[in-house]
């Protein structure tokens, strides 16, 4: 049976749910979260602006709520997120399955488009994922394509990497172009030295993947890149999702897809 | 000729040109100018996020400065529009050509996506504007569609207007759709009651235009709503462009296209 938005955070709030999300709620949007104080939100939410690309941005909180009314308005980020990460001054010094301890009234809440979404659009389209295939977590790699800063946010883009048939690879551009709310067309296809990549068996972050015979690299913005760049800023407290451990929002997937 | 963007931002800084900028600089985009002090700025950049169809973002400058780098790197928002208007708490107290007496080291400048992108894109596929056939601004109108809201901005959604031959429907939207950083797609076909507006022949800014046998009323989000909801909360300083005399960027209309 496929759990609605709604049951599996309940599931998530009253702890039956600890694990990743990926698989869960087929259909439904999953985010990165971020959560800043108030201070730094003008400075990250023009970060994202800027670069929509590596960080499009889902929903916004009000200022000291935690709660996502357009995305998932029944919704409590404090809780309905099965594993968080408190980062201080860049380091980080917990890992707690809520933020009832550390929520505040100068925060906000960021979800960030995550590729779950359109990987979904992908295998829809019998473009398969080799990660998935394979078992391990996508390969990630950070690259020359500088993001456009703001204030004190900046850094280099991170991309996701997955190997497309040389015959799909239109088809791939087509899909993902639908839905720029969650990365949207790829930023580079075939040439990984060409963004800075020197060695696709060595990514920064997650793992490598098989290229096979026939197929190209094709390489997408990444979420981690607005993480990364907040991080770099090392501010006092920044609120993450565990890796794997996403927000589930009520949005259909179908209802980004801009055409 | 048609001109450059950046030859008839010369143009206008140097007092050659004075007037309205529609049908200037053909290709390129053409934006709304908002500026506020960074103390109402998230919010006002929330709100927009928060509301992309009538809020498209194009640019915003860093705090303090008028040089919005993203779409227009060599212009200056204090002397590149021909016209602005001057607002406090909400009343226009000035009209000046630039704003040398009124800029601030705290403010921030919005620009925001402008219909006359997507009217362009319309017009290359064969369907015309009304508003244009007879000399007038196009019609406008407060709909029942409310914003959703962010700190102190609130309000309802301001529509535009145009008839379209109902053949040519679906193609309107198609080519709309592709801009979503111009508004988009329509936000209601066919009947004005179910959005709130009793009567066409009334508009609640610009004029009305004829609507004649076998075309459809079509309604697009439209770019006065951040202004009017803005003004709505009467800040302390509020500077926007002049109606019609808009900003000129250096982005070609295609390059906004989304497929």
């Amino acid at each position: 049976m496929v759990l609605s938005a709604n049951q599996f955070r309940e599931q998530i709030r009253s702890g039956l749910h600890t694990g990743p999300t990926s698989g869960f709620c087929e259909g439904f949007v999953q985010a990165n979260l971020a959560v800043l104080p108030k201070e730094e939100a003008f400075d990250f939410l023009l970060f994202c602006q800027r670069n929509p690309k590596p960080c499009p941005i889902i929903d916004v909180t009000d200022v000291g709520s935690a709660v996502p009314k357009l995305s998932a308005p029944g919704a409590d980020l404090r809780t309905d997120i099965p594993k968080y990460r408190i980062y201080e001054k860049g380091a980080l010094v917990d890992e707690p399955t809520d933020l009832m301890n550390y929520w505040r009234d100068d925060l906000v809440g960021f979800l960030i488009g995550c590729s779950f979404t359109f990987e979904e659009a992908l295998v829809r389209n019998g473009i398969l994922m080799r990660h998935n295939e394979e078992g391990v977590n996508v390969p990630m790699y950070r690259t020359s394509i500088e993001t456009v800063p703001a204030g004190r946010f900046s850094g280099p883009t991170v991309v996701s990497m997955r190997p497309v048939r040389n015959e799909d690879i239109v088809r791939a551009v087509q899909v993902t172009s639908r839905f720029p709310s969650v990365h949207g067309a790829p930023v580079h296809i075939g040439n990984p030295e060409e963004i800075g990549i020197e060695d696709l068996s060595r990514p920064d972050y997650g793992d490598p993947v098989t290229i096979r015979e026939g197929e190209t690299p094709v390489f997408w913005a990444c979420g981690v890149t607005p993480q990364a760049v907040a991080m770099h800023t090392k501010p006092a407290l920044m609120i993450t999702h565990a890796p794997g451990h996403m927000f589930v929002t009520d949005l259909k997937t179908e209802s980004l897809g801009v055409i």
